[in-house]
């Protein structure tokens, strides 16, 4: 496995652009006139969940797969997620023609596991706690001996998540500040790499899982928490890695409760007509109550879409 | 007024894309891995539901306004319109300063007609059906001596809607068809001038109205029908100029039923994450009941995103 650079800077971000490219989508920069005049800023969606897998999550797994050996190829990968991160795996490994073991907690969005296995992925349940998910990941790991590619603690994810902010500004360049949603804080992170030379870089975090707020402001980092939110992909605490890169680059993190997440998940479908799910709402919802303090010309990254539509989606034949 | 073509062909799109450069937006190309997977085709979808207004109405408005003398702005346009023309004819007309009157019938969609006072136009409210429609349209062009703009039967809305096809050739030149949903038939026959030299061309109708396909295939257009569809925006009959550059040009007419529209919808909901009304679906849905045999590269226009989801949008915030 390739080492972890001493510091994480910009060129790294830059270097795993270069390794996925042709790999990923490029994925387009979406704007609305009705949002701008409801919020008087010139607002930029990076819509990262038009990437493969349907999140900004494919762009980590597939540098992961990139950088590893013939020898670890042949071994397969390794993970522990509920969401978002297992689909992503799946797919890049399916890619590359490397088998994948995910393990996933009991109480995993079906709609996000049934995919994961569609991807070709061997997915492996376990009890819904952190320390089951690590138990059973170092057990497949034992067994396989597969790499073990965490979902967000890792240098390879970062900088591969950093390249939408990579992307996000060569088509803006002259944005004053990109927000992101943070959860385990590997798209916080990686933006933090590509972008806080340039511009001011916020994290947007539900009330249900504001372990990021409470750190950053307090300068130490929260290790766990028990969450309540609607925002299935930010319930994980920030990593070690993860926070210590806040800590350095990171201009501000805004909180939003649930029903202001709602509120913008249904401005983004309404206004801009794609389909998000209400993780990657906290960003607008955090810009909307002003608990991030931004002006002029905003970039926000659209973290990912796999929303289940089924409960709600009855339209009407007649 | 700028006098129409005698016959229309594609260099009379080419003028009408010079015209509204700038003006109207240029919007992606979308696709999607699984779906392409579904169908064993390689679909490319171009987003007109995320051009100005929500639909690729405001591609025809635009060339309407931009053709206008000073004298005719000053008298300002007039239409008649339930839906998607309505709101991109006051927008179009709010953009160059002019004012519009829109006639619409007291059945409307709430939400189609606030969008269209909000863009600034002055509503008319007519009774639900086609003669309220035009007379009282024609009250409102003698009192305000007011350009007369049909949603659809005129060579300015067909030519204008030509440019997104137009537009679609330019990002994917070596499409074998482009498939696009047939209402009054400003959409098909525009895209019949500016792509059947290239490639195939259909239309795809709702079962609950089909006067297009009866017309076309036996060879005289049906001038009325009772529509009963959930696609609110192909009820209309197709028009008279429409129907004679259809039967020059186009390759031919598949129908869907409404559940087979609310299941592309669906698709593309939650494949493409791309909220688009049941009249868009309607293209996708024939392809996937094979009433349109194509193969190899299919282009799809979706033709509008106005979707009201309030009656279906409620999401737990538990």
């Amino acid at each position: 496995m390739t080492c972890q650079p001493t510091e994480l800077t910009r060129a790294d971000v830059t270097r795993a652009h270069g390794k996925i490219q042709g790999r990923v989508k490029r994925t387009p920069v979406l704007s609305s006139q009705l949002l701008d005049d409801h919020y008087g800023l010139q607002l930029f969606f990076k819509a990262e969940h038009l990437q493969s897998s349907g999140a900004f999550k494919f762009r980590g797994a597939s540098h992961c797969l990139s950088l590893l050996s013939n020898e670890e190829k042949k071994r397969g990968v390794v993970t522990h997620s509920s969401g978002n991160h297992a689909q992503a795996l799946a797919l890049a490994a399916a890619r590359a023609g490397v088998t994948a073991t995910i393990v996933m907690p009991e109480g995993s969005n079906p709609l996000k596991k049934s995919a994961t296995e569609a991807y070709g992925a061997r997915v492996v349940s376990c009890e819904n706690n952190q320390d089951a998910r690590e138990a059973t990941a170092a057990r497949e790991v034992e067994k396989t001996g597969g790499t073990l590619i965490h979902p967000y603690d890792d240098w390879r994810i970062i900088t591969g998540a950093g390249t939408a902010a990579l992307e996000f500004l060569e088509e803006v360049p002259d944005l004053d500040a990109i927000v992101t949603p943070l959860g385990g804080g590997g798209l916080l992170a990686g933006t933090c790499l590509a972008a806080s030379e340039q511009c001011k870089v916020f994290g947007a975090e539900p009330e249900g899982a504001d372990d990021g707020h409470r750190g950053f402001y307090s300068g130490t980092r929260v290790v766990s928490q028990t969450p309540d939110t609607i925002c299935d992909g930010l319930r994980t605490c920030v990593g070690e890695l993860n926070f210590s890169v806040l800590q350095h680059h990171l201009t501000g993190i805004g909180v939003a409760s649930d029903e202001e997440c709602v509120s913008a998940q249904w401005q983004i479908m309404t206004r801009m007509k794609q389909v998000i799910e209400p993780s990657s709402a906290v960003a607008l919802a955090c810009i909307a109550n002003e608990s991030i303090p931004v002006s002029g010309k905003v970039g926000i990254i659209i973290s990912g879409g796999n929303l289940d539509m089924g409960p709600w989606f009855c339209p009407s034949t007649t």
